[in-house]
């Protein structure tokens, strides 16, 4: 079978060029359109400060359909004021004569610096001329995943095929994101981006509630600097194309395990490259006492500088990770819990357990470590996903400029 | 005049030894005594784990009168179990035999290392011979203040003496942080340690308060890392040796003033001080909706990697701070809102400000920067002491082992 890839859901095209907004030569205006109205869903950040585009993009998105989405890279078009507004609105306006459709029918998105109008004339040169280069091949759907990067180091999309029924569907996404990376994204809120493509048929409402489900415990459960965008934006689309309506509860289950399995390995993707990362942080939160404590414990460890430092240096200083936990703002005893690193458990009731430091140190040294944490409270679970944090984090924030 | 220290105000002396607990020949055990029974308050860490040391201080400042402090670097004394109050415990009963008073009269403190058990054998000799060089001079003031220092670079001491009336007062306080500072100490709360010393005479109530007001903007104002301790208490001890009681509205205006002036140079020397800084980042969050809103935004501004690595790059790249901002989870609009870096506006109402990012950039190349966000929204202030995010902090924290 051919690797999957976001337009391999019937229905989709895309296309990037690159319009001269990054400073180096890749894709930075893209389009991906549906070849009919998509039923389609999105959630936005939560940032009291957000982009005009996000602004345009939840009126849009009210009617729970789509013809597609217009993306520039290089400048978020955010704190820009009114005539930022205007420059998100005529970026649908192009797009929509692209495809054909209301601007009312496009999604727009920016990501990039903060604080600059957007260069309109090479935005709408870029728009124009990615109209007329849309296909349906692997080599477009890699264009437009290019299009979205800033200071990623590598391309991020997952897709999976599954069964409803006899039927068989597919579920594409692509996403962006490094740094600036702690979405807090809720019903109509990451600068994450992620885009979701299926071929499946479903009511908007049902989309809407599965979407924000699923970012709920990928997207929204991923930190880098635990700093939430003026930008983050999720969306899918469902262009109906396959005939399959999702309807029965047996259909749901499977999509919605589709959808969170795609959501899941775009948020790693996102982890794995994060600005200066050697290696995934995996932090397992079981048995805390609400959902909510659950969260907070899991992305106060993600979220501290020391446990991300400790990781780095792969040194098993559990203390940070308990005092982390204590923090928190939540129910939490450390009389209770159980901390296990890799597997070993070095924390338990109260007391240090007897471990290899060095043994531990060596089974550090992974592209993947897991932090767990047994609460022993309840019955509450969240898995969170960082990375370390290391000298090559300050140099991309530090040394570049504005 | 001859320079203020910790035991300029009558009543008091200190000593400190080195033994054994830290790697380097640094104090690492040391004694600060009243010569009678002191007047005491304090706050200790919010924290769900808290260190041994800091349950058994919560119980012996609860009558509000202490004879000393007796303290050691190097190992926290957190996660512990019960041997660590055990170890809490026997430091009080040892301290106390010097002091001559109950065990109950000692606040016990201990910074460093989470998760192992304390080396009681080099305490205890430590406490002991401490007990012998107990001394009222500047190096007995400049020895205590030097035991209890961690990763600091440079010891760390405020005092002043004012009038009360035709009375003369001191007030003198030391403190140590430097790494794991994010304080958010409450009354009965930081590992920042300050212990601070007074010969006016005051009620334990009303010193109660006044530390946790003082506290509340300058301790608790102050972040490195965000990451609040174990182990983070700030002490005062009032000796009334000077006679002089404070009681009128007049007198407690003047100590507060006092007190409050010493803490915040504590608290910027320890901003001035955190891990890998070069430069003090002062955050003046001005016309915020509410109190807890201006303290909210102004730890948002000043807990972000990206605007703390953007202060270290020189860059003055708003978006990241205003972004910040909006992150805070309190009522904010950035369409109000002015922000200004170094006096320089960039950010009104909405839309970028044009200015020479050239003489701004060398500007923020100052040992102290200034971020000033004014959000037109209503009457209250908060300002927060952070420092920059250099590749030194990856170093201090990654590449030092357990």
């Amino acid at each position: 079978m051919p690797e999957l890839h976001l337009l391999s859901p019937a229905g989709f095209k895309a296309s990037a060029v690159y319009a001269g907004i990054k400073r180096r030569q890749r894709p930075d205006v893209g389009l991906l359109l549906c070849d009919t109205t998509a039923t389609a869903a999105a959630v936005f950040t939560t940032n009291k400060v957000f982009a005009a585009p996000i602004q345009v993009g939840r009126e849009h998105i009210a009617s729970g359909k789509l013809r597609g989405i217009v993306v520039n890279s290089g400048n978020a078009n955010a704190c820009t004021g009114r005539q930022g507004l205007v420059d998100a609105r005529r970026m649908c306006d192009l797009a929509a004569d692209v495809a054909g459709c209301d601007a009312g029918q496009i999604l727009p998105s920016s990501t990039g610096i903060i604080g600059r109008v957007l260069p309109m004339q090479k935005i709408e040169r870029g728009i124009i001329e990615a109209g007329q280069y849309l296909g349906k091949s692997s080599e477009h759907a890699q264009l437009f995943a290019d299009a979205i990067l800033t200071t990623d180091t590598c391309r991020k999309s997952a897709a999976v095929r599954f069964k409803a029924g006899r039927q068989t569907l597919t579920l594409a996404g692509v996403c962006k994101g490094s740094g600036m990376i702690g979405p807090r994204m809720g019903p109509p809120h990451a600068t994450m981006l992620a885009y979701l493509t299926t071929d499946a048929a479903i009511a908007p409402a049902l989309l809407r509630k599965m979407l924000a489900g699923a970012a709920d415990n990928s997207f929204n459960a991923v930190t880098i600097d635990d700093h939430t965008s003026t930008n983050d934006t999720a969306a899918i689309l469902a262009s109906g194309a396959s005939g399959v309506k999702i309807t029965t509860e047996r259909d749901r289950k499977t999509f919605v395990s589709a959808l969170n399995e795609v959501c899941r390995s775009l948020a790693y993707q996102i982890a794995a490259d994060g600005e200066g990362a050697t290696k995934v942080v995996r932090v397992e939160v079981k048995n805390a006492a609400t959902e909510p404590a659950a969260r907070a414990i899991a992305r106060a460890i993600a979220d501290s500088p020391l446990v991300k430092c400790a990781m780095h240096g792969n040194d098993p200083n559990w203390g940070r990770i308990v005092s982390a936990a204590g923090m928190a703002g939540v129910p939490f005893d450390p009389d209770r819990c159980i901390l296990t690193l890799q597997n070993v458990v070095v924390f338990r009731a109260g007391r240090p357990v007897e471990f290899d430091a060095a043994d531990l140190s060596a089974d550090l040294k992974s592209p993947e470590v897991c932090v767990e944490l047994n609460c022993r409270m309840g019955k509450a679970s969240q898995t969170f996903w960082t990375c370390d944090l290391s000298r090559e984090y300050i140099t991309i924030n530090a040394d570049y400029h504005t």
